[in-house]
């Protein structure tokens, strides 16, 4: 029997999951439903290892994860065994043998993230898990512009979690992380802010949405972005977004 | 005081309404929600007329309602308090003073349904309850072709309700409508069915996509829509598509 090493592609709704990574006994996390599966199917105990995790409320269109086994079962049979045991909130899109290097985290070359924002003054009836709403009028092409300073490498400590418990674990990692591009786009009620960067830190495109939101709506004035990330400093920065309109859209990996 | 007629544009998430109509007690409707709420609000018994019902399960991004009322309060108000009080699956999008004799359903000159219909191989986690997961390879340019005979007046009675209780309540009634238009577009794993008539028989929509889904996929050949409208048979049309990716878009008055 050869060791095989999968790579998942996974869709979910995220508003009943405490997340993706399992942590302790008990908590619904999608991490843990997906392997709860696994054990069925293949009757070995997996262990999967996601792209990385993400917050309780937070959603996927392209989380990634991987998990070694010696079944011999067909890669299509795993896939539909997969969608059929697990919850509906929960769906296997792509299921592919890789290469027995490949690691869903470390070989991470780039990440995406979008958030989803009902920009209107009524709520939503249908998307209303999937969407942020804002009812505040929005200056998105003074949104564009300020975005345009957090484009490369830099050091975004201004964006890291406020929680002070994560913080003491960060100090030790650097802050410095490379955004590739950052896309603002209006189609309709919805504003759809995608984010794409090398890796983000804990809450990094929260806090990052939730400054861009007030610079549109002027509670922080032209120049903010800029000044608050060369300040360093989490208490700068604007309020976190809330997790309800943000999805994982993409990782992709290193040719 | 004066006799106002106030018009409301609605959206909902129809899953877990038994449809829009209030039939008997203990269901829980979406007209049922919304005369509760103005009965919380204005004080007083108020009834709603909708365009039309809208059956179990069925979505609307803008049905339209109508009541009158002696209030006096401020339209902004009124809409305002609706969707404070209201659920969170419904919505009013827009509150207005109409003209007395405005009718939601007699003055009603088009309505729109759109099917959403999501076509891959694996289902959906994200959209779940608000499209129609379809996995088999359709023809769409097939299915183009075959819908255009259905465009313009004609007697749609093989595509009326199967169902014996109100085939019989039918009866009566003509079976003649005209449709104003069918749109049939892909947009990434989505199809999007949208038909626009002067009305629709009980189950049309759902039995015209549930025809052309059969057409799409090649269980019904080239020819066969021409063949079943001009049967007015129920028998000769497919299945009746089911009701969740069905959503009432938009309704038109006559000016």
């Amino acid at each position: 029997m050869m060791l095989r090493n999968i790579k998942l592609t996974i869709e979910y709704d995220g508003t009943y999951f405490e997340g993706w990574q399992v942590q302790r006994e008990n908590q619904k996390t999608v991490q843990g439903e997906i392997e709860k599966a696994l054990k069925k199917i293949l009757k070995e105990k997996i262990r999967i290892t996601g792209s990385g995790r993400t917050d309780s409320g937070v959603h996927a269109l392209g989380q990634v994860a991987n998990f070694k086994t010696k079944s011999e079962k067909k890669i299509s049979e795993i896939l539909n065994a997969l969608n059929g045991n697990l919850t509906k909130d929960i769906v296997i899109l792509k299921a592919e043998d890789a290469p027995l290097d490949f690691h869903a985290q470390y070989s991470v070359k780039t990440k995406t993230y979008r958030y989803t924002i009902l920009n209107r003054e009524t709520r939503c009836a249908q998307q209303k898990k999937l969407c942020l709403f804002y009812p505040y009028k929005l200056n998105l092409r003074l949104m564009r512009e300020e975005a345009k300073c957090l484009v490369g490498l830099n050091d975004f400590k201004s964006f890291q979690a406020s929680d002070p418990a994560r913080r003491l674990k960060q100090k030790k990692g650097s802050t410095v992380r490379t955004i590739k591009k950052i896309d603002i786009r209006k189609k309709g009620d919805y504003i759809y802010i995608d984010i794409e960067a090398n890796g983000f830190l804990y809450k990094m495109v929260r806090n990052i949405v939730g400054t861009l939101l007030e610079i549109g709506h002027g509670r922080l004035l032209k120049g903010s972005m800029k000044q608050i990330l060369s300040q360093k400093n989490r208490d700068s920065a604007g309020y976190a977004a809330k997790a309800k309109g943000l999805s994982l859209l993409q990782v992709t990996y290193g040719s």
